[in-house]
């Protein structure tokens, strides 16, 4: 989008993102050379990015690397800040922003890196398999994956740690403070399953949807690189934190709603009672929704299952015809934004049918 | 019970304990001593032990102690021998048996005194208390309470590696071959629960459940230390291996019905819907067998609850008249031993209403 159009927490977060990377002199300067074009603003999905709300990510941010071996493409993700308040995700930057952000790249990245490295890469699939059947869905639940992930490397970890490597303890202390760590990594993982079926002529199956500070947008497999927008989504089954309104709800970015496209998030919550605590509704509900999902997608997944569905696997592959015929809209499992920047809520949301109309009206075009 | 009356796996396993010990040459030697009565067995629940089926303990076992700090109780624990076929508790005992034990007792357990010492004791609850969320009913299944112990620990085993401690590497092993490590620290919380309940006068609230090689039993709060025995439990709804049949089960020992005592296992088996593929059945009886138990405990669980039944706490304190009064038996998350030794299925079994008629009559002698 051109400078002017980014607004909210998204457009501080570009802002914070500029300071954090040395472009600028305060935010009045970055503001400036960002509307004159001197720093260049993209999209992650065009990067193969994944980005969690806000989702920057500057030069000089370390990334995880996740590939699709079997097709070959790869997507990259960032390293989640931590479970702290403030977060440049979340449209803030201030000296604590930074210093974390720092700690991240010099201190835990290096770890990482030596971590995998040595394992020679760590298969995230098996991980997301077994976090299914662990009360998770991989969108706003990835308290297994967390775990699961951490005892893969924990053996790496300890060798590491008896060689006398310090930076240890750092990259513990910011896999286990929180669920969330394995996020990224489930976005990337679905990022690289999306857009290894991209590009398949003819194709009417979703393969990207991505939340905008203004709009959602859905890619199409058959119909190249066009995004088709529409408002955002449907707030109905949302809980907001106490004290907070509809009104105070702020839409950032974000390429979470991936999880969604490969049937995870949403499209697995029936795995994810614990949710109900953190996003409201009902085991029943949940239930429900998730069966809706079966209506609108082309195939059952082979490997992803919910046990409490018998483990038929999860509904994988929105078809743009189907959603137009059925008029069901995919949902979406999101963590919720507020004007002044943090989180005030989550819930589960609706994405705005006029996505699909606008992409059922290229489908059409396009076999004229 | 006097050494001719055990029989089967039962057996064979307390002549390999007292083989493991060096209280006998061989075999046969160790069976005219125990029947002499130079090497003397009791049960483990009078010395506050728990054994997974065959339960043996010897002298220079090391164990967990497991404290309720607000009673001032303790219960002890053995170690999971590990993710091999043939172990002392399934009634197995040779050379490669002996090595295992004697690993685990000379590498493992001092890394775990240690790692215990050091953070002045790992509170059991919390790691229940979330497993319950994640999949688990703490009997059966201990897959992520499994993991999330690790977790708690993993700070303390990187802290000994950077020490030069080398036997970490052998405690991390014994805790992610398999997901059973936790089960017996589960064991033994319910067995320290439990024994926390034990004595109340008038109380007619079952306090400790057993099987043994020719009988189940159960103990009641206010009859002191009397076990009301009746036939093994019913095996209707059980999955055997390939090959297997009703023929070839084999009754051992076992304290792991505690955690049922105490409102876990099939007390909870709708929070481990995962079961499923291990025990056969499915997610809508798993809801049912789940919520017949509520008919027949006094309460509630507090802190351990079922995300999918609302997060309803999980139904505690099986009451002997209860049961006599609706015809409902307990039911049972259990795993199957062989004749042959070693496991040959797991499932859903419910215990005889014999041991309840027993305790329901003494109950009224001791009101009359």
């Amino acid at each position: 989008m051109p400078w002017e159009r980014y607004e909210g927490g998204q457009r501080d977060a570009i802002i914070g993102g500029a300071l954090f990377e040395g472009l600028a002199r305060d935010p009045h300067d970055a503001e400036q050379r960002l509307a004159a074009g001197e720093i260049r603003v993209r999209g992650c999905q065009e990067l193969g990015c994944v980005g969690s709300l806000a989702g920057i990510y500057t030069g000089s941010m370390p990334v995880f690397v996740v590939e699709d071996r079997t097709h070959g493409n790869r997507a990259f993700c960032n390293l989640y800040e931590g479970d702290v308040r403030r977060r440049l995700n979340y449209g803030c930057y201030d000296d604590e922003v930074r210093m974390q952000l720092l700690t991240m790249q010099h201190e835990v990245a290096p770890v990482l890196r030596e971590v995998v490295e040595r394992s020679g890469g760590i298969a995230l699939k098996p991980i997301m398999q077994r976090a299914l059947h662990m009360g998770d869905e991989l969108h706003s639940r990835n308290t297994a994956a967390t775990l699961l992930f951490e005892r893969e490397i924990t053996g790496t970890l300890i060798a590491l740690a008896a060689e006398g490597n310090t930076g240890v303890d750092a990259l513990l202390r910011c896999m286990t403070e929180g669920g969330y760590f394995f996020l990224r990594l489930s976005m990337a993982a679905a990022k690289a399953t999306a857009d290894a079926a991209h590009g398949v002529p003819g194709s009417s199956v979703v393969t990207g949807m991505v939340m905008g500070c203004r709009e959602f947008a859905v890619r199409v497999s058959g119909l190249g690189e066009r995004w088709f927008t529409g408002p955002p989504p449907d707030l109905t089954e949302v809980t907001l934190f106490d004290g907070f309104t509809v009104d105070d709800v702020a839409w950032m970015g974000g390429e979470s709603s991936l999880t969604e496209t490969v049937g995870l998030g949403g499209f697995a919550q029936a795995a994810a009672f614990p949710l109900q605590r953190y996003q409201g509704g009902t085991p029943a509900r949940m239930i429900e929704l998730n069966e809706q999902m079966y209506r609108i997608t082309v195939t059952e997944h082979p490997d992803f299952r919910i046990p409490v569905l018998g483990y038929r696997g999860t509904p994988t592959g929105i078809d743009v015809r189907r959603v137009l015929d059925t008029g069901i809209a995919p949902v979406l499992d999101i963590g919720i934004a507020g004007r002044e920047g943090g989180q005030i809520g989550a819930g589960v949301v609706r994405v705005a049918m006029e996505c699909f109309d606008a992409a059922g009206a290229a489908l059409r075009d396009s076999t004229r």
